[in-house]
């Protein structure tokens, strides 16, 4: 029996701060449809889908909330028709946004939407906000300004269970196939495991394992990741990099954490970015792929631009990591770890007498 | 003012069944003095040294002993000269050994001496021993008996400070040239923050950031890596590996969790193989390498016998990426990682109705 399923990453070419939503999403729209038209069972679109990265700027609140999300994406009339195509094509999405909640908090968010249900199953409040609170004092500088118009997310790392995916055929998929009880899905290992993070948590181990514990077999990760960035690169003032070996720099550095975290927790990665030159000035990487659990790409986008890339993601293949090397129960020493959850920051070692 | 040090790997080739422990010293020493021909400050030497990898047999208690260590490295008399000549050239270094205790206790181990002090600085049990307690049922297969040998290490991932490697010349060290006050070595970054992990460890991140934690500036890995190993490569059942393959599968698996984890914990990694074909018929991959704290490589062996890479290292670009996107205090978020030290294995969300 098939445990395979046919996953999609929907990359985004730039967004403007002159796009118009209702443009965003018909590009959306676009891949959607020529990912079902492969079969995917699943597209996972970038982090902040519908607008360009805005965090760049500093902006006034008035110019800010535009940039914001304020309902129910199924039924807002910017998205509702994108979701209901979903549901029409039996295709589960994946996507994140800037929420507003009704009290007025701001977060980095990715949802899941299952088609079977027709309902967002999942939320996802970024929790590695990168960059700072405060605009940088060079007028020059590009800034990062997550911490200051997000608040670190309150969800958790939270996997979840997804229906209607696993144990059907690979065509598309129809929730009268679905088995009902949970022994049936158990039989057939319905339910995949997923979870999702969003841009800089995939530089974080921390996120992963929190996921991998929970038997997550697949994590989604949205990504706008600028090319030249020096908080981001961690470059150092003494070797300056060119544009063009920074943006190099900035995709080995992904795909570095995205390989590894893949490997050391056996779980598949799937990550969209948004891409290419936004608003004229700032350069997005590419790289959005689907890895498996040993580490190994299978597909990765070649373009910066709107593209969707497929890969069959056979779930039974996590298990053999997770039952030998990476074994959990057999292998981790929590009693060693202490440091990870007692302290933030680092905490030297005292200088010798 | 320099904060760079010159750090050495040095790989061993195989050790046999039949290898003498006079001759694999008399080995290392020669590793020992051409490390410091290049002005080496430091040089690291493989997990178990002495011996060939002797976890992949199922030996008697009698069979077993004579790989372990029974006494003080310093003064036993098949170890003693070697750490009086490292002392004479001025040379730090660690080396890994089987270690039994007085109380009869085995822990897979490594030290780290201190030229100017002539001691024994720190001292690491390996904490992720793979493998299984019991041999596997084919009387075909290799083992890996650590967890049978070995118990889990019990001194934790522990950093130290190390005297006489910063802040003075890169001539060869010389005690009475570093500074006496902490204010002094403060003022130079002298006493440098140093700590070890063995072979498999590297593989979990865990051991990476609770080193890291603690402002650790070099990780120093000893290993012995089997090249086709099922346990090891979480080989899929499905997809079985000609030797080459999963030879070059293991190296590249190797690799890639020793940059990625150096890259998100801005930290140095060293790392020493013993390598190459051991009694006959177990192909141990080299690999042997020095890596900055962006996962850059900056040197590796090119063969599988005993040879020595050298690489200068600059402690300030450990800082660089900890005061940036790798700043621990500004962006991690230790709420969220409950998990990672409140279980072991992995506990899935329940099956939907």
């Amino acid at each position: 029996m098939a445990h395979t399923i046919k996953i999609a990453a929907a990359q985004l070419g730039p967004n403007h701060l002159t796009s118009r939503r209702e443009d965003v999403v018909d590009r959306m729209l676009r891949l959607l449809h020529e990912a079902a038209s492969y079969g995917a069972q699943f597209v996972l679109f970038p982090e902040l889908a519908f607008v360009t990265f805005f965090p760049r700027y500093v902006l006034t609140p008035e110019e800010l909330e535009p940039f914001f999300e304020h309902g129910d994406l199924l039924t807002s009339p910017t998205t509702a028709a994108f979701f209901s195509e979903a549901r029409r094509l039996s295709v589960d999405v994946s996507l994140g946004f800037a929420e507003r909640t009704p009290e007025g908090e701001g977060f980095n968010t990715s949802i899941y939407y299952s088609a079977s249900t027709h309902s967002i199953l999942s939320k996802y409040r970024k929790i590695h906000l990168p960059g700072f609170v405060d605009p940088l004092p060079d007028p020059n500088a590009i800034n990062q300004l997550e911490k200051k118009y997000f608040q670190p997310g309150n969800l958790g790392f939270t996997a979840f269970r997804a229906p209607a995916l696993v144990g059907i055929t690979t065509e598309h998929s129809d929730s009268t196939k679905v088995p009902r009880s949970s022994s049936e899905r158990e039989a057939m290992r319905g339910d995949p495991i997923f979870g999702m993070i969003i841009c800089n948590d995939r530089r974080w181990p921390e996120a992963w394992r929190c996921l991998a514990l929970q038997g997550t077999e697949v994590v989604f990760c949205g990504y706008n990741t600028q090319g030249y960035c020096p908080e981001l690169a961690g470059t150092s003032p003494h070797k300056p990099q060119t544009k063009a070996e920074a943006e190099a720099a900035a995709l080995v550095d992904h795909l570095l954490v995205m390989q590894s975290n893949c490997y050391m927790n056996s779980v598949f990665g799937v990550c969209a970015a948004k891409a290419g030159l936004e608003d004229g000035n700032f350069d997005l990487i590419g790289g959005s792929s689907i890895i498996d659990p040993k580490g190994k790409i299978l597909a990765m986008t070649e373009t910066r631009g709107d593209e969707v890339i497929v890969a069959d993601c056979d779930l039974d293949e996590v298990k053999y990591g997770r039952s030998a090397i990476f074994d959990f129960d057999r292998h981790r020493r929590v009693e060693a770890y202490a440091l990870i959850t007692g302290q933030t920051g680092v905490v030297e070692p005292p200088f010798l007498r």
